[in-house]
């Protein structure tokens, strides 16, 4: 794990760019973490729904958020994510996966071929990620996980170090995470937007239904996909406070 | 309005017996609030589902944690609610109610005989109540409202003063109230057990959707109908910190 560079952001939170590998990522920690005698602080990680990059403002401003309240923060480019490098035919898929939803067709099967493998090749590189990060002294356990559901279940199946996870949106979700579902027994918090245009609200609602965990919060509010209010930031900190701390 | 009696928890809360002509009522309040050049707090009327009394132990605990955090929380025993009288006929009523839902049978019609003139009478009570309560120097507005869905949504339309509202349950309303729900216009916070025995899910949810305001959040946690996690109360001052303070 290589630190290519970092910067102290206005909020005391240090805003550090690492590679793992071919892994680029980004880790947001409270400056003070490092300071000697001070206890390591819980690891978040964070992933943007279908692949999208770390440095989207939105996933950028929650994970400052985050760190400043405590945690240290990770998001990487996952294989296929981001600004990794993409096959034609993936390229091909994701603008057609955005024609066929603006034309409000049916997007299962394009959803299922393109988003199905990214998730697969993803999980992965997550784990490298979450390997190298625990090596760091001011960063210990418990892990929590935001963001991407279907990341996120195929994760909270495999890693026994995810004690908490917060997902977002969830109406499309591959096949392969909706029959995981049921084997997810962390806490959930699981946050969706009532009118989110593409993610239907009965598959959202079948999946939290879906999921195995005894202690599962719904949050929902009105609204369209990138009209959650601010306060489920905090209340997704609060979350992660009952659990990481 | 008379108060009758008077005592210091060890919250730092002053639980005080009142009534308003026939209503009995009790104040929640921080000891502090009363102390001279102290700023008036925000009022929360707490209201039990389906007239239960104001002295039920779950109701207790949540407007001693409310009132610890600065608000002034009354409750009441409105008309046939609680300790009040009740005709034969009701009673009657409230035992074939109880009965037919331990039976699995519908209640429907039950339900709306019975819960439908409980809700007519039990609004007026609540305004005059409100009348009383805000004539005290140590509580101003602005007005919350925490509870029992059916009254909740009948003062949220004729009470101009009630600012913003937590609902719980509301799986079974009357229907004058499931009507009116459209023209509820102020900030809600709409509260449900995933699996309430006794309130089916599917119309909590097209309650939620029905409800005209367009700052909606539904909180909703697995379990029973009085499983609701103790987090949830805190979420509820948070909920009234956003909009009566």
């Amino acid at each position: 794990m290589y630190f290519t560079s970092e910067q102290l952001l206005d909020d005391g939170v240090l805003e550090r760019e690492f590679t793992v590998g071919e892994i680029p990522g980004t880790l947001w920690i409270p400056a003070s973490a490092g300071a000697s005698g001070a206890a390591p602080v819980p690891l978040v990680l964070m992933a943007h729904n279908n692949g999208l990059p770390r440095t989207q403002s939105r996933l950028v401003a929650r994970a400052r958020h985050c760190a400043a309240h405590g945690y240290a923060v990770a998001s990487i480019d996952a294989a296929g994510c981001g600004d990794r490098p993409r096959s034609a035919a993936d390229e091909q898929a994701r603008i057609e996966l955005r024609r066929a939803m603006q034309a409000g067709e049916p997007v299962d099967e394009i959803f299922e071929s393109f988003i199905g493998p990214l998730v697969e090749m993803a999980v992965p590189d997550w784990r490298t990620t979450l390997d190298a990060l625990l090596t760091l002294p001011e960063i210990g356990g418990p892990v929590g996980y935001s963001g991407w559901t279907a990341v996120g279940i195929r994760l909270a199946v495999v890693e026994p170090r995810i004690a908490a996870a917060g997902f977002f949106a969830g109406g499309y979700v591959p096949r392969a995470q909706r029959d995981e579902a049921r084997q997810v027994t962390v806490p959930l918090l699981f946050l969706l937007q009532w009118d989110d245009e593409g993610n239907p609200r009965e598959r959202a609602l079948d999946l939290f239904d879906s999921f195995g965990t005894k202690e599962k919060t719904l949050h929902a509010n009105l609204g369209g996909h990138t009209g959650t209010p601010w306060f489920e930031v905090e209340d997704g900190n609060r979350f992660f406070g009952r659990h990481l701390k």
